[in-house]
């Protein structure tokens, strides 16, 4: 066991706080990081907070992560000390069932294995995240990062890229599509540019007039302020897709009504209450209303791949973590372009 | 013109009584068809009661209709007199929109012409439908019916079996599906049958004990109560499409979990008020709850053959048109297996 500074939360209403945790020993297929940067994603304010009912304190959030390789198992055959090394939200799966054997690692029939508030297949322990100094994670669920791209950029596209890129994939969303982004926050500024990149004409669909230049910068074509009637008109049946990333309450009804025939809306988010959906919608143009979640490990290496060599980062204000809370009570506000990254320097 | 006996309502309270409406004079592509049998299907009832609050009085319900060609317009290159037809829920379409050109005419974007309580793209008339000795339509909104299944069975195809076909098909539900069909009535039947000769598995899902030996007779490999939260566990993420055919208020939830991954739960009804779906039921396997209307007219015929050809009609109970507003509350008990069908012999 090695200690390891790191921040936890000691309970719902605890702020985030220094805490010593200890590190598993390496068993042989284990992969040491030291961590160089972590995103900052809701789900660890949820998680910190306890708002899922499900948290186990203490809590190190943080799945998010990038660093360097210090030391390796010794049946570790894909990872060098010294290599640069991405941890996203998931650290291991049962490996077994029919979605773990197509790379579907994140839709686990046994379920996977969180990076933090995890339970460990092996020993029982809760899995700690990355607000901290390193971590020791199965080469298998570790993924390969190039040095081409600034690392705390890279860091965001483990959970908030990710999960953008798995439904654009999967729908095969390219050029001649037309595709809405619903919400310009941490997943939807990734999802505007992964889809542009792929060749889609974006439209951002948003409550703020404020957000049209960023949208039109991180490669919008279109932006429509959802409050005007006006605006929306023309919007009708428009959409082949649209990538909701909203997990606040909302409309969805005003949304599916500007899809296309055989038009898909995928929620990438989801509020804590049920959605309100008018079948009728669905049925008047046999439209879907689906839902995503991350990605898988195999897919998640692409992406970093792809964004490696397309020069996609997500837009980050690198963080002390000292000023974590803060930064908590700012993601409340959506008082962020686009995602918080803790340089884990600052951690002492 | 000429004077056609049917049976329409005058208002919403009223009763569905006799009526001569008038039918118009052939058009070049125009044919007459003599109307022999008219199935009966909940949206009539929906549209003689204005519950759907845009009913043109007097209405004359009815759009599974079969009958017998008994003169066509002088352009009509398609049907001949005596030559056994079929008539659906649409009579035209614009025909110049992306979806009429490929055989979507359902989801016109213009809107389709609906073949009662629609409006005529020539005159402006409102159509009447089925519960009437003639009707005459464009012959490209004419169905040929073969002469080898028993007509009062084929009628409900035109509605009943085109809704649950079209899905079906889109989806490509086949060998190897896992399908559960929700609600055993005009559309679960149909959703039976043709989900069964399409060579899936498929399970029944419903709240009444009583239907399991006739699901099983109309195709069904297994049935489960939906009540019986012991027969349910089982089918966590069982299926791979689910048909939902309820148009009352229902739990979408219990049967969204019922998804496999990737699964589809398509709704071919809608419920009046919205369904409260839990968002995160999607996310959790990439699943989509997805609607569908009716189908093209090329797929109608498709279906029409198929039907012929596999020996495939709806369960169906004749009656006399006089009989017309008893079976209506019949219907609303759900106490009819599995259609009513006007014999139209029976209208003087």
């Amino acid at each position: 066991m090695s200690a390891t500074s790191a921040y936890a939360a000691q309970g719902p209403d605890a702020p985030i706080a220094p805490l010593t945790i200890e590190r598993r020993e390496l068993r042989p297929t284990d992969v040491q990081i030291e961590i160089l940067y972590c995103g900052v994603c809701h789900s660890d304010l949820h998680t910190a907070r306890n708002e899922w009912q499900h948290t186990v304190y203490p809590v190190v959030p943080g799945h998010e992560i990038v660093g360097r390789v210090t030391a390796v198992g010794s049946q570790v055959s894909k990872f060098h000390a010294g290599d640069l090394a991405g941890v996203g939200c998931m650290v291991d799966s049962c490996r077994e069932c029919s979605n773990c054997k197509r790379g579907l690692e994140q839709y686990c029939k046994v379920g996977n294995v969180g990076t933090y508030n995890g339970v460990d297949r092996h020993d029982g322990s809760i899995t700690r995240g990355g607000y901290s100094k390193q971590i020791v994670v199965d080469q298998d669920f570790v993924l390969r990062v190039s040095d081409s791209l600034p690392l705390p950029g890279v860091a965001p596209l483990l959970c908030a890229g990710i999960t953008t890129w798995s439904p654009l994939r999967h729908w095969k969303v390219g050029a001649g599509h037309k595709v809405g982004v619903v919400g310009l926050g941490g997943l939807g500024h990734m999802a505007v540019k992964l889809a542009a990149s792929f060749g889609a004409e974006v439209t951002m669909l948003s409550t703020s007039p404020d957000k049209e230049a960023d949208a039109r910068r991180l490669g919008a074509h279109k932006f429509a302020l959802t409050r005007d009637a006006a605006q929306l008109q023309g919007l009708a049946g428009y959409f082949d897709f649209i990538i909701d990333t909203v997990s606040a309450e909302h409309d969805y009804n005003q949304y599916l009504q500007m899809l296309d025939t055989d038009g898909v809306m995928i929620c990438v988010g989801a509020p804590p209450t049920p959605a309100q959906i008018a079948v009728f919608a669905l049925m008047g143009g046999r439209r879907s209303l689906a839902g995503s979640g991350i990605g898988g490990i195999a897919e998640t290496q692409e992406m970093l791949d792809y964004c490696a060599e397309h020069g996609i980062t997500s837009d980050v204000e690198v963080i002390d973590i000292a000023t974590i809370n803060e930064a908590y009570e700012r993601m409340l506000r959506s008082d962020v372009r686009y995602r918080f990254v803790i340089d884990m320097a600052t951690l002492a």
